[in-house]
């Protein structure tokens, strides 16, 4: 395969909103990298932050810089000290890089590391012909695996990493905010052998996705869904609360129905402090309340291969747009206007 | 021994402030029960809140009822069922009793379990020349341990409870408040094989007490103590977080310097909801987070008599005052002014 | 429903081989006891071994004894301390008694008190018309649940127990041995996010039930299956092994073919001492391995719910032979010839 | 400081019995490496073995080879692609080297990566004035613990590891084996909160040293010590058993006196099959078993560390003689005599 010197990417040209189709030279790759040919990529939400150009974007990208970390693709080159990966295998990457001078890397807990880089936040990302990463981030996918699904294991990974933060088999689940990472997880929690999945949300489409997906219940969350839930679970409460919101008002629903001595594994974010009835949700509740962010480095890959491989989890459901790399404006638009699940770019 | 059929009782006689000493029946000795002499009391924190006849003491006491949940004794008498205790053996007892019909009780977490009855708050306490208690909530005392020191395995338990949620072999500690239970908390650590440990309070005379206890560093909450914690830790912050405080302030600087990835076990009840920086504190850390009640049936029991039996902690420098039984009113106007350590009542 | 004084049983009547039906006063219901009016119940192979008479038999029952712990039923009396279970509800119950006697419970591991009373070994049994067992040990079965597969929850029991001993989602699991639990355990591991089933065994027809039950490779253990499980994972050998045969070379396979650091769950039982490489296959591989006795009260039963309610598993191809409870001589044959899969009695 | 070009090692220099003093080139310096300047070295029974150049040394060595794996120095040089560790840092070094290639390393589990190297046994040791090692092994003293100290963490990390593979606070603990990391396990054993140390042996003098390492009880293992076992445990068992005899008789008494539900931790190696009560003693016992190879990277490390700079465990007693490394020969002799405690080697 020859490749070429330049390629087109989509790109923060310079701070402010929007981005920008630019032509831009190929990733240079390192003795340790992998330059990988993207078949397929996927907006995230924090692409739609950096396209906005919020407080948060504004504080931590340095423009220009490509967007993109959610991807799939192939092998098109490999760096001298990389000896086992052909080119034209099929692979996707773990976007957080540990790189050797990184701080306070605990073993076990390498996806928590200090002055972790980020694929297509800190350095060139996937909305791109070619995006070169280290060989150590490369995940191989199975040559049977559709580039579509492959490009979500990156949220797919939120999803599998807070399910399985604590045991689910045979328990009660219930998951707060039906986004697509709530969304992903009630086939993820059926798979591991939940006893049942109840979603809240507030949106009457998000509750229609979480029963096809699979959900026992799927309640608005503004109309009392306490009665349901407690009735469902003979007055005892959820073993088990995955809060995908970052809502206060489902936070503290989501723990009001927490049974004493549950779990809780957090992955929605909000934005802003928020007001914790600290004592009963989380002290003398007895509750183990574990914080989520990104994947395990293998353990929720290896994951996602047996419930994609298996069939446990069909993700196909939740991708509703395709688009061009050209047309990256138009998958924007669609992203940013909130009537879409996932959209997927194919440079 | 001739047990009387009456006997001295500190109780809540009636809605409103105060207490009362008055006499009442010895109590009756079920089936199952235990009678216990008395022999030692601490005045907890919680038998405050009932003196001055608060909100949750309003919402939660039936007066009359005599207070006390603290205690040591001797074996008076037994129920019928009871076959293992002679009279004389010294006990103290559990305080959180499950009661037959309870719901939802999950083994591994009766401690946890709803519609829990507690001795001196829901049936007759300790404050007393006698106290009943199931004979399952009995725990015979070695003979050699001091029953004032013995009187105090219920807030020692907590403490314990506490550091051993999570591993702390090795690792650096936090205590975010000094209070009795958060000085009890020190040596427990430095016996658990703790790395350090570091104390924050804003009272000068807790901090000192802290140095008392072995603590590495007692620093003043509002002196910056970030700094010193995390120079002490390379960085990196501490592996295991103790919030003992329920102070608001206190809870956002403990998992500022809490390291990702770190544990966290909370006891301190703050009175009202508080603000938390829910995606930087809880998510994204990483962290896992564990509420503290009570204590567990009977492996923190066990633990206790471990740490006390081989001299690994002394509580005795914490025990500042002690009443006869008729001198109650002192005893909780000492343990009111917040001057005072344990405060001891001898029936 | 009028219960009648007297009922059919089938009791060891002395010792020896061979068993009897015989007509025997139906049991008292003690104060906290249920009676239930047996639907099904299904032989295990420990009622082969009373059969049989054998040495463990011989040294443990004490004729004449009712057998049958496998088994549902509906609720055809409670005792006066029993208030909320209405005649005819469908139960089953968990056959290991813990008497209030027992010694050295710990919380979180009643399954393994000494001094346990087991239903058809140490008291009357569920070959019978009714069975009278403590309110505490039963468990009450979804009215959808077919009775057959209900009485088959004691065996799936340990299936489940011995699946959800260690983390599977995700990992390879080799499961040495395809009799009955062996087989349960295929759907079980496969319901829990098993990335691969592997199973060994030395009976071609038990190979092809595991084919049908869902394993990915059913090898001949006595055909170098080393080399087909090694490459199937990669030269890494498996996460897990659930070693289902108590067959020392089946251990000896098993270990060899599971990786450092991976999870062992024992519940086969040889009948004499194995001799066992215990460097290599117990110390520096740095396992974690795990002997599994009976079932988790109740975490195991609510998992069996979830597995059964949701149609994860079919138990129902198991099932080979039913027979009236007056045919109990035929059932016991076929069961004693080998050629069985699970047999049921229907009183 | 000034390197010299050649340097003294302590060799295996050809096949057969025996070690030889030579003059060999200082270790080349790679990118990633650090020279350590060797202040003390110890004598590991690993040593003798290859000094007697038993079977496992002659499948496992490729003369020449400097031996020599437990040890302390100060940094003397580093390569280019260090530069956090002067010259001078006093330093110890974790043994096992996972090397670039090595397959199948799971997070948390590095020590048990396969094709592991080890210093002084695949690649030149520390028996010699100075030692090469990648930097990501290396290690940092604290400036004032004494080398000879420092030289045992490699077997102290065994013991360490060992202990805190299950939790021991206020659960009694039985070591079967007074070697010399059995009896480093005791305090800390005891340091973590033991409630007793139980320690058996059949050598006088070990058991000597055992209760001078604080055991409470130290029992003839030929002289019925279960009565005492089972006496001071209430008829219960130990909580915790720490096999480090690799004696198959010792094995079968270990799990005979662990109570059911108990937490086995393996490190000693028998030299062959052992015959094992599998299924009493592993299965139904329900016992939750771990084999122990070398030091959790790097949990272990800082559990050391602060059992060391506490105070709480002091390995001096252990040390029993000092030789110049030129006296290498009396050094093994007395090592081989079995009569001595740890031996030192000052380069």
């Amino acid at each position: 395969m020859t490749i070429p010197t330049t390629m087109r990417a989509v790109v923060k040209p310079a701070p402010g909103e929007g981005l920008a189709l630019v032509e831009v030279p190929v990733p240079a790759v390192g003795p340790d990298d992998v330059l990988i040919r993207v078949t397929a990529a996927s907006i995230c939400g924090t692409d739609v932050h950096i396209y906005n150009w919020d407080a948060w974007s504004a504080g931590r990208i340095k423009p220009p810089v490509a967007l993109g970390h959610e991807f799939a693709g192939t092998v098109a080159a490999i760096g001298p000290a990389v000896d086992d990966l052909p080119v034209g295998t099929p692979v996707s990457a773990e976007g957080h890089i540990v790189m050797p001078g990184a701080r306070h890397v605990v073993s076990g807990q390498e996806h928590l590391a200090k002055d972790m880089v980020v694929i297509g936040i800190d350095r060139p990302g996937a909305f791109a012909d070619y995006v070169a990463v280290p060989r150590r981030n490369v995940w191989v996918n199975p040559p049977e695996l559709d580039p579509e699904i492959a490009s979500l294991q990156d949220p797919f990974g939120n999803a599998v990493h807070t399910v399985h933060a604590q045991p689910v088999a045979g328990r009660s689940v219930l998951i707060t905010g039906a986004g697509l990472i709530g969304l992903m997880a009630i086939p993820v929690a059926r798979a591991a052998g939940a006893a049942a999945v109840y979603v809240t949300d507030v949106n009457p489409r998000r509750l229609a996705m979480a029963r096809d997906m699979g959900a026992d219940l799927a309640l608005d969350a503004r109309a009392a869904p306490a009665e349901a839930v407690m009735g469902a679970t003979g007055g005892a409460g959820v073993d088990v609360l995955l809060e995908m919101s970052g809502n206060a008002a489902a936070i503290d629903q989501g723990f009001t129905l927490l049974r004493p001595g549950g779990d809780a594994a957090l992955l929605g974010l909000p934005g802003k402090a928020v007001e914790v009835n600290w004592s009963d949700h989380l002290v003398t509740k007895g509750a183990t309340v574990r914080g989520i962010y990104g994947r395990r480095m293998w353990e929720t890959w290896h994951q996602m291969r047996a419930l994609l491989g298996t069939g446990a989890v069909d993700l196909r459901p939740l991708i509703t747009h395709r688009y061009a790399l050209d047309d990256f404006q138009a998958a924007f638009d669609v992203m940013r206007s909130g009537e879409s699940g996932k959209v997927i770019l194919r440079p």
